[in-house]
């Protein structure tokens, strides 16, 4: 496997209000979560976006900075960048979106760098079917393992083509309503039966504070999500999973459901610190021995003792 | 540790409606899941409860056929046993209560056996904080330790009782709304490190199908559910969780956190057992084979392998 990770996503600017803090416009969308994330690990990562001309070169600065090939995103001259606005209620865990404004996204056809074509892993941010579709099939298919993520809104209005999307990739990462709405089954383990029979050999469930589920090759693993004392911001906290479960894997060098296991730790971790602060704030200064002590952390926290011996009654 | 567990707490007689199925008067009750479960670990375990003349004598055979002490157990002439009548909703998580009979409960005041007084574990079920402290005065309490169950109805009308209970006890045992009425904290982390304030060294947050934290000696350990294909009746389950737990820990003969990550382990996969089918029917099931097996699914379901040179960067 080469080190290579291309993310295909949205770039964005994000008005978030949460009970207790508002932020007008801050550097926001998938891909910038995802590629943030992923850039912590040393591996080759090339980001599919599109941008407007008010994007700031700042903020692409602190993507490429960091090692993230940013050939793939396209500026679009006199676009403006999506923008996304939503307010967090009391429990932080929903949220209601007050603004979508779809800007240059709306005619965004993505184009995979020559280079980024045999990465090891392809991760897939939320996006129009179609587009998804489209990023695809400029990959090596034999050399890539794809990743999809995806929500609600395409389930409801592009069934067709989201599940030609799901047919094609490796694994898809959705949470627990969007889960039981495509499959219309209530049991996780049911919904998770039926989406591997729809193509995907590998299935995340995502649920919020609750944590994570892997299901795939006949074995399922829970990973409850690391407690933060106190949220400060969710979003990008999904998006940030991604980025670390894709750069961990693609840094791993080897596919298994061991190494998946790991990688969705890593990703458990990378979520509980971008809920920490604001916006990229928290993701952006992770460093290697900040992850290494969560993760060490949260293996003393989910693991336990226990041999035979214990029960011999 | 001598291997004696006393339970107080109601026995019952349950009507159960879910989505699928619907039953009239089935044998309930916390003290009765609490024993059943417990009674699959060699020990002594007395139950201390109340039960009216229509309580069957083959109910009562089923719990002392298990090596169940019922010296403890009060029969009322003329009374009337405990009836809880409840309806789960579709997601099996909620339900609402549609009749509570509290009969023999309302008068009822607990007798502890001489012989239970030094046990080095009771369990103290979910009752009237008057007559969950006349039963903890009666106990030797150098020798045991003090597991609390308890519900929000408590916290919301007999709070200073509650309190007096609270301060008297090793740990506590109650679901994550619980936590956050009786500290008025959001974050579960925060409500936890109230409750030890309250005078519980442990506290223990369950989270249904979400699964369970143990919070105790600056340590956390969270545990989540184990995930079954069918939920057909969660009546018991929180109560089936504490007499593992209970029955696990008067077992090892040890106390301390290492054990009682095994201990809320074994609870967690008693419960899981206890949804499998309708009132204690599951549960009167599980053999030591059974047992062992599922608690060694469970540790592959949450352990991943590990070690620091796996992101030697």
């Amino acid at each position: 496997m080469n080190k290579k990770l291309l993310v295909v996503g949205t770039m964005a600017y994000d008005a978030i209000e949460t009970p207790y803090q508002k932020v007008d416009r801050v550097l926001g969308g998938a891909a910038t979560y995802i590629a943030l994330s992923s850039s912590k690990f040393p591996l080759h990562c090339g980001l599919v976006s599109v941008i407007g001309e008010d994007f700031l070169d700042s903020d692409l600065d602190k993507l490429t900075q960091l090692g993230v090939d940013a050939q793939g995103v396209e500026k679009v001259k006199e676009g403006k960048t999506f923008f996304w606005s939503g307010r967090y209620h009391d429990d932080m865990n929903t949220r209601t979106t007050l603004d979508t404004q779809l800007n240059v996204l709306e005619n965004f056809t993505p184009v995979v760098p020559d280079e980024f074509r045999d990465s090891s892993v392809v991760m897939v941010g939320n996006l129009h079917p179609i587009v998804q579709l489209d990023a695809l099939s400029q990959m090596d298919l034999s050399h890539s393992f794809r990743i999809l993520d995806t929500m609600n809104f395409w389930m409801e209005h592009f069934r067709s083509d989201l599940d030609q999307v799901i047919a094609q990739v490796d694994l898809i990462s959705i949470n627990d309503e969007e889960a039981r709405l495509l499959t219309g089954e209530f049991s996780l383990t049911k919904a998770a039966k039926k989406i591997h029979a729809m193509g995907p050999r590998y299935v995340i469930i995502k649920k919020g504070e609750h944590g994570a589920q892997l299901y795939g090759d006949d074995k399922v693993f829970i990973a409850p999500a690391y407690p933060v004392d106190q949220v400060v911001d969710p979003t990008g906290a999904g998006d940030s999973f991604a980025g670390g479960f894709a750069g961990y894997l693609a840094h791993s060098g080897e596919i298994n459901f061991d190494t998946l296991k790991q990688a969705l730790v890593v990703g458990t971790v990378f979520a509980s610190f971008t809920v920490e602060a604001f916006g990229v704030e928290a993701i952006e200064k992770v460093t290697h021995t900040s992850l290494q002590n969560r993760i060490t952390a949260y293996r003393k926290l989910t693991h336990f003792n226990w041999d035979e011996k214990i029960l011999a009654l």
